[in-house]
């Protein structure tokens, strides 16, 4: 049995204490350079090969500094902070000669209890995924081809300029293509699968990347162990577009209704 | 004529290169140590104190890792990254003889150019903020009285429980107590001045308390200087309380309908 694109993406090589070594991925390439999710996939996997983790991963926040080379990189793991039930965590990952990091993370990984739980998001009402058509992906970059799409509102952007919309939102049932049993750096990467919503809103392609992006978990591995390689709700809307910047939001659901992820990101784009 | 409480919290005496030094502030002060708003500021303030900094503040994400202590600490900034048109940060604070950081923070600064601007987040109907009374405070803690509220949904957290309530949003003009000029460090702490959701959505006072905070600035210091000393309109929500976590986003709206700010943090809480 081959080995899953996602697996071979994350692993990681143990070099010296708190030090991996790691690898682009061609099935996750970008137009230039590695697809955002996968390096913010990488950081937090990163994170959980250390010996003394304990917990799961409750907070993750990943900026984007430089661009990642295709090719090695490493990632130097430092625990900023040990709690009784949770642990602080910085990632950086270097290549080459350069000094300074192409990305780096703060991660917090706790304990979780049972307690009181409540949604206060809305969950749209939508159709399961299988009566939603699998979406042809534009041809453009090779990530995309590593996730199934399944659009319910919203699609891939056009590549002809339209009109402007007024909402950039975006429903879809997602997976990873192959199907993979979801873990929190499946999770991660796919908080990060949303187009720029500048692409969507204002239909025109320009030059755009994520600069930072934070997504929090609402789960533990028995939840991820249920989801299974099942679909998830993925939802993302644009907030505020202002000076070259803008930030959009991102929730992933369980098709069983859980809130899986929230996430928030800031993006560049060139006009 | 004495100097503003905040610009007295925000004061930094360099003591090395990239070394700050501050200082608790009892005007600031939560029930036990300060309040997570003002820590924010300071770790945002030592950046912008640089010398090489160039741009305003685009991103700032701030993890509280331990309690920090009533007294004086040591702001330390590395400067992670420069680009062309933005620059990565990485600050920490440090007390006394403790080798690991109570907070740190990882910040983008950027120069913001004249794009294509738009707002896609709701902006409720609201009545100015010359018509809504001012609240009054629970004597809980000082920080609080360092700002002025104006509550229009929501309100502080009665200290009797309650039923359950369907929604934990909150809607107030709020501004500095007394009036100050906004700036990057005060919109910072205002992003975190929302009460744990968690105590407004099921009326209870539990331990709680924000484990990372991020906020995205909308805005340049031309925009700021606009704002002045007037009110701007807070609107914080719940999304997801699971396992003794949950999350809320905010956003922050200048009188002239500029959102200047939207935020989203991670709260534990106990039962």
């Amino acid at each position: 049995m081959s080995v899953h694109p996602f697996d071979l993406a994350i692993a990681l090589d143990a070099v010296a204490p708190g030090r991996y070594r790691g690898h682009t991925s061609t099935a996750y390439a970008n137009m230039i350079g590695p697809f955002g999710g996968i390096t913010a996939a990488q950081l937090l996997a990163a994170v959980l090969r250390t010996d003394d983790r304990h917990g799961t991963p409750l907070a993750c926040t990943v900026n984007f500094l430089a661009p990642v080379a295709d090719g090695e990189f490493i990632l130097s793991v430092r625990k900023t902070r040990q709690n009784n039930s949770s642990q602080h965590w910085l990632v950086e990952l270097l290549q080459g000669d350069d000094p300074d990091p192409r990305a780096n993370a703060t991660v917090i990984t706790a304990l979780r209890r049972e307690t009181w739980n409540a949604i206060e998001i809305p969950h749209p009402p939508v159709p399961p995924a299988a009566d939603v058509a699998v979406t042809e992906k534009p041809a453009l970059m090779r990530w995309p081809d590593s996730y199934e799409f399944r659009f319910i509102e919203g699609g891939f952007p056009s590549r002809s300029e339209g009109p402007e919309l007024k909402s950039s939102c975006t429903i879809a049932w997602m997976r990873d293509q192959p199907p993979r049993p979801l873990d929190f750096p499946a999770l991660m990467s796919l908080s990060d699968s949303f187009f720029p919503r500048v692409f969507v809103r204002r239909p025109r392609w320009v030059p755009a990347g994520t600069m930072s992006i934070t997504t929090y978990f609402h789960c533990t591995d028995t939840d991820l162990a249920a989801v299974g390689a099942s679909h998830l709700l993925a939802i993302a809307n644009g907030q505020v577009f202002n000076g070259g910047f803008f930030d959009q939001t991102a929730h992933l659901w369980s098709d069983g209704g859980q809130c899986l992820a929230t996430s928030h990101q800031i993006v560049y784009f060139k006009e």
